[in-house]
């Protein structure tokens, strides 16, 4: 930093300073129209549960005086400071906050333009009563002095795994054991919230293990840390799929995680006289019902899978499966294979099965975003997760808090002239593509990556190269057609070509979360709370009115006591530490009053 | 900090600055005389491997001078830099420094005093030409492109697993999967150095999960961590026998070791014309001869149980057994239990009996060191090992590299005044001791827990409650006798006292390392090794003549390819270091002159 540096920073940190003594003073004061007026006209001010009990971007000054109407008299916020030195960012000013409130301490995020916020971001940190039993709180372990009735550490573990959900009820159950439904329960552990997590795979990782096997995550280590036990110094960029099984495995025993494998879920009902539910599950063959006071569905930000009704495909005489039930190229050495889809899934399962010797055709219905994994680290990811950003101070969870200080209405803004560059760095790559057929697209406004799997959750592939395949013809393409019908050895596309099949593969993708909860408790339920993921862009497949953030995840829905969790690993990490927070203080009595509770306007 | 500790300290980095550019001229001018002119007349320099291929303390500027004849040629030392500023500690300027050699980078430690060196460290932190593949240099996992020969992460593995020690030869075997045994293997995975780790117990943990129930780690959480998976913050501060088992066997797994469970070392004999080791494992009922070049004992610093030959023992009808082979408490409710030592062991094994139910008796037959648990954190490790201490910034590694800055000769007057302390702010509860009987000491020159370790490697007990149980008559305690001989029921002591006895434990403690080589290999490769461990501080249990480092621990053994590894959880993550640096050395090539192999003094 040169003295010019520091001197503009101290200047930034001074005025960040006054804003919040002003801010604090206004609602100390209850003096809402001049808290209100710390904001620009179109300020943001992004709330992670510690005003709203909910997951909400106020957008400009009317909302943001609407949500303190509501709820200043209750959360009682004080004690705003600048945390470090605030920095001047071409006219921002950005700086890092903490705060209290009656029941929680907070931190948060300022980006101040002439003296007002741009953008707010409040997040709850920790239960002013309950905090976690880290650091200096952490248990002391082996208990000292003699006592008769000790119990070993050992001892009270296997106790608590045999009276759990027999003797005594989970206060939360966790639907699905992948590593948004881990990482859950083991903030729910820190917190001391009674949970089981079920899964109907034998072990944790499994849900890797069973992949089709070059499967490997797609995202770098930095952005894939779970809570408490990050990857260490020497865990590979892209992990595989067996290693990250494994580490789910030890992750789960290490942080005592009740996890029940080999566990389906029957059915799910809400007694609303006791307020619980009735949640009916297979363990390994013994049938039981389980009561836990919170339900919550971590089932993957997926829902089922889809797999689209297409003219005899009941007569089709070789195999055929959804992506996800796929196992690999190795069984399909010189078979003619059909691959319905041009998204990530497609395009893995695609490469794999030409490396393994098939014949191999891909099917894209519709345009895809793609963008390529090593630009996709330098360019978009790398200013936050990357050993770049480690060895600059960037945590993990500073970048969390970054990302999450983007209020999503802004957040194309930050993104389009990112996928400008991308286009034209790796120009003579997607004219390659281009030239292929393949069907291109950066999104609807140019925002690629990111915004379309906020969005929808689907369009894109990042290439860690299938997509030279698609290019140079290896594998073979179709594109702007879709299949027209099935016949017993072939598929027909609506073009008119006929392509002889050994094997389809229906890479199609899959529904909204809340198709679980048809599944497990009722289509009313379901209905009830609507549509998850997407927030309303008015894009394809993100239908509006515009929400402002994701519906129904990690938040309270239109049904009491029923949660959604999912998401990435870098979503599931972080938001996992809100929902814990909710979970907690419902636990506890807290009063938690939700503000302005999400409509549902979607079935699906 | 005020001005003018900054000024203080600035001055004290300059001073470390001048101090460290005459250094380096001197050495890279070959000006052996003005080297040894830097330091203090009796100053010291311990090196960790990065001059002498050695673990090595030199004293006085004879020993230096002698050391630069005989290695400056051949190190090249160079680049001598002030790593953060230097600190002014009472007259004493304490500094970081970094430089390289001609072959690997090193980092230590300088105390100057009026300008000369009092101590100087030098460690070997990485080979230049085969640094690990961390941070920046971690695998990619997942590799990009198509390739159709792709093998899987899984199947490397698998095939690795399958191969070692098969259809290829492992360079290292490490004897003993412990925590000892299983830092080392991850140290030596890092460096790709193919390695074995064989371990009688079925899985990594079980020799914590099959001793005492009671038993937990004595140290603090932060004094105990592997390399490169620290414990998570939520860590409890003294982990149960049965956590830690789960730890180790996650860490063994997530670290890709090989380790051989239920393996057992049958024979082990070095081909002096192969260079290289012949040694025979019984795998799971399988017979193999594997062919490492080199051989590491990890077996515990403990060597094998030590039990005293008592007349009339073989006559005992009840049962006896030494205290490495104590199942715990549970099966003596109501018992007659008499425990012979008065040592860490013994106090654990009588309190969990008293607990139990058992009547227990504890033959204290020499004096004992005791420090309360929390006294030691408090007054003794909390410095460099606490959630304080990794508050100001004090990294494991650095508390580490602090603790071995200090030479041997030197670290008595470092601990007494601190055990004085410690004698004061207990007297309390030390005369509460000393009045039941016990027969109390601090070290022949009141220095306390860690040089009796260091020297001896018993005579202590940490407590955590069972004195408390001696104070109060509850653990029957008979002091200053022993077992004169034993009877069908009883045991008969030294004063003629006759106890009834059911069970007699021998908590007397283990033999020298060596004992395992005697066991292994033969009596003469043990005998030609000599002792392990101890300084040769001329204190009881520690003979002669002065050695200033451990004997035969992680350095070069007179047997060619011979290695130790033990200690306790913060020496064996601390010199792993440097015993996997001095392997990889060998197996690349690397010369690697040892200045000064020590000689064997001492059979066992």
């Amino acid at each position: 930093m040169t003295d010019q540096d520091v001197k503009t920073n101290l200047s930034a940190s001074q005025q960040v300073i006054h804003w919040l003594q002003n801010f604090d003073q206004a609602l100390q004061t209850k003096n809402i129209e001049k808290a209100v007026d710390c904001f620009e006209a179109q300020g943001y001010w992004r709330d992670l549960v510690s005003f709203t009990w909910n997951i909400k971007t106020l957008e400009g000054q009317d909302e943001i005086k609407q949500m303190l109407l509501h709820t200043l008299k209750n959360i009682e916020p004080s004690d705003w400071q600048l945390e470090e030195e605030a920095i001047d960012n071409q006219g921002v000013i950005e700086a890092w906050i903490t705060f209290n409130t009656k029941v929680a301490h907070g931190r948060g995020h300022l980006r101040l333009r002439s003296g007002k916020a741009w953008t707010l971001l409040t997040t709850m940190v920790e239960l002013k009563d309950f905090p976690e039993k880290r650091k200096n709180l952490r248990p002391k372990g082996a208990e000292h002095g003699a006592n008769p009735n000790r119990l070993t550490w050992l001892e009270k573990r296997q106790l608590e795994e045999a009276n759990l959900g027999y003797s005594e009820q989970p206060y939360c159950l966790i639907i699905g054991g992948g590593q948004g439904g881990i990482g859950l329960g083991a903030r729910l552990r820190q917190l001391d919230v009674p949970t089981i997590i079920i899964d109907k795979m034998a072990k944790p990782g499994d849900t890797w293990r069973n992949r089709y096997k070059s499967l490997s995550l797609h995202d770098p280590v930095w952005y894939d840390h779970m809570p408490y036990i990050p990857f260490p110094e020497n865990w590979p960029v892209f992990t595989p799929k067996d290693k990250i099984g494994d580490w789910l495995e030890m992750y789960t025993k290490v942080m005592e995680l009740n996890y029940w494998g080999s566990t389906e879920c029957i059915s799910a009902a809400f007694d609303e006289q006791l307020q619980q539910w009735n949640v009916e599950v297979n363990r390994s063959g013994e049938r039981l019902v389980l009561h836990p006071k919170q339900l919550i569905l971590a089932t993957g930000m997926s829902g089922l899978p889809q797999i689209p009704k297409i003219p005899g495909m009941e007569s089709f005489a070789g195999e055929q499966h959804h992506s996800s039930q796929h196992p690999g190229g190795e069984a399909y050495k010189g078979k003619k294979c059909v691959v319905l889809g041009g998204n990530n899934s497609a395009h893995d399962i695609c490469a794999a099965l030409w490396e393994n010797g098939a014949d191999v055709t891909m099917i894209q219905r519709s345009s895809t975003h793609i963008i390529k994994s090593d630009t996709l680290m330098d360019v978009v990811l790398g200013g936050l997760y990357s050993e770049e950003a480690v060895e600059k101070g960037i945590t993990t969870y500073k970048a969390d808090l970054t990302f999450a200080s983007i209020p999503f209405k802004v957040m194309p803004q930050f993104h389009e002239p990112v996928y400008r560059q991308v286009a034209k760095l790796d120009a003579d790559f997607y004219k390659k593509l281009t030239d292929a057929g393949f069907l291109l697209d950066f999104g609807e406004d140019h925002t690629g990556l990111f915004m379309k799997y906020l969005r929808r959750g689907s369009g894109y592939y990042i290439d860690v190269g299938a997509s030279e395949l698609v290019a140079q013809g290896k594998i073979k393409l179709k594109s702007a057609v879709t299949i027209d019908h099935i016949k017993s050895n072939s598929v027909v596309l609506t073009d008119g070509t006929e392509l002889d099949a050994d094997l389809i593969v229906y890479a199609t993708g899959f529904g909204s979360m809340n198709g679980w909860a048809a599944k497990i408790i009722s289509q009313e339920v379901a209905d009830k709370v609507g549509k998850c993921w997407g927030m309303g862009s008015d894009t394809a497949k993100d239908p509006g009115p515009w929400e402002g953030e994701l519906r129904n995840m990690w938040k309270p829905t239109q049904q009491t006591a029923l949660w959604f969790h999912g998401g990435n690993l870098h979503q599931s990490r972080h938001y996992s530490q809100y929902l814990s927070l909710q979970i907690k203080a419902r636990m506890e009595g807290i009063d938690t009053p939700v503000y302005d509770l999400q409509e549902s306007h979607h079935l699906q």
